[in-house]
C-alpha cells in the first residue's frame, strides 16, 4: 500500500519528463481499485481540496484557440507556456481541422471571443499508422459504413497545411487572418513552424 | 521590461488558482510582440531547452480516453491527476460526444489501446448561452447553411448523459463498458458524477 504523500505527488510538464519530480500537488494512485476512473475520482477530491476560484469567465483571456492531437504526449499548456484560463483547446485525433473543430472555432471566435488559432500536429502520430482502409474494418465489424472520414494522413507537415487552409477558408469564421501551424516533437518537446 | 525570472515563471494547477505560484516552469511573457503565437513560440522554446525524451510510445499507459469542453478553466491533467503519456484528451465545444469524437474513439480504442472513457461537462459553460439559432445567424453571414448541428444544450448533466448514451451505442467501439461522466464546477475545481 502506497502512503499519502506517495499518492500526492505532482504532474506538470518537462518535470516529469526528466523524472526529476521537484513540483508536488497531484497524482493519482497506481494501482487504484475500480479502475482507472475511480482513480481520477480520487485525484480531482486532493485537486478541488487545494482550489479557490480564480474568478475566470467563460472568454479566454489570451483570446486564442489551439489545435492539436488527443496523443498523450502533448500537455498543452506546458509546452506552449499557457495558463488556465488563457486559451480554448480543441483536441481530437489527429488534431486535424474538422467540421466539428470549425464548429467549435465558429463558438469560440464569435461567443468567446478568440482571434487567433494554432494547429499543433506532432510527430510519431497514430495516424500515421492507419488508412481510409479502416473504414473498411469497421464496416466489416459492424455492418454499417461509418458517416465519417478516418481523415488518416501521411505527412504531418502537409496535414498541417491542409489544416490551416481549412480554417482560413471557412466562410463560417470571422478571423482566419492569424492562423499559424506547428509540428511538436515528441522526443525533443519542440515546436517546428510550418509555412504554407 | 521583464527580465528573464518573470519570464519562466510556471505552469500547474492548483497553484495558479490560489495565485501562490510557487512552482516555477515555462511562461509565456505578458505582452509579447508578435501577439499570442509568438509567445507561444517563445515558451516552447524554454520548455523544450528543459525537456529531455521520455521514451513514450503512442498508447495511452492509464488506457483512458477523457471527453470534455475546449474551455479555458480546464487544466485536464491538473484537476484529473494524470500525467504526461497517461491518458488521450478529446476536447472541442461543450465536450459533446459529436461524430467527430465517435471518429477519435474508434482510433483510440482499436489502434492505441483505450479502454475506458471519461466524459466531462462543466459549470457556466459557453453552451449555455447559445441556442440553435447560432445556425442561423451563421447562415445570414455567411450566406450558406453550416453543415454540422451546433449542439447547443441547456442542462449540463442531461448533457453528460447523452454524450454517454452516443458512447455507448456506438457501433464503431469496441469498448463500451467502462463509460462515466462528470459535471466540473469551474469555481470550486470539484467533479461531480452523473449517473444515467
Amino acid at each position: 500500500m502506497t502512503g499519502p504523500a506517495d499518492r500526492t505527488t505532482r504532474r506538470a510538464g518537462p518535470d516529469k519528463a526528466t523524472a526529476s519530480g521537484t513540483t508536488s500537488l497531484v497524482r493519482m494512485s497506481a494501482s487504484p481499485e475500480g479502475g482507472v476512473t475511480e482513480a481520477i475520482v480520487e485525484a480531482n477530491a486532493r485537486y478541488a481540496a487545494a482550489f479557490t476560484d480564480p474568478g475566470l469567465t467563460a472568454g479566454p483571456a489570451r483570446h486564442v484557440a489551439v489545435v492539436t492531437c488527443m496523443d498523450a504526449r502533448i500537455d498543452v499548456p506546458a509546452a506552449l507556456g499557457l495558463e488556465l484560463g488563457d486559451h480554448h483547446t480543441l483536441r481530437n485525433a489527429g488534431g486535424v481541422v474538422t467540421d466539428d473543430v470549425i464548429r467549435s472555432l465558429a463558438i469560440s471566435q464569435r461567443a468567446l471571443g478568440t482571434r487567433s488559432v494554432v494547429v499543433v500536429h506532432h510527430t510519431g502520430c497514430g495516424m500515421l499508422t492507419i488508412t481510409e482502409d479502416f473504414r473498411h474494418e469497421l464496416q466489416a465489424e459492424s455492418g454499417q459504413r461509418p458517416p465519417w472520414a478516418v481523415e488518416a494522413f501521411g505527412d504531418p507537415d502537409d496535414e498541417v497545411r491542409q489544416s490551416m487552409r481549412r480554417v482560413r477558408t471557412s466562410p463560417f469564421l470571422p478571423h482566419t487572418d492569424d492562423v499559424r501551424g506547428f509540428v511538436f516533437d515528441v522526443a525533443t518537446g519542440r515546436l517546428r513552424e510550418i509555412t504554407a
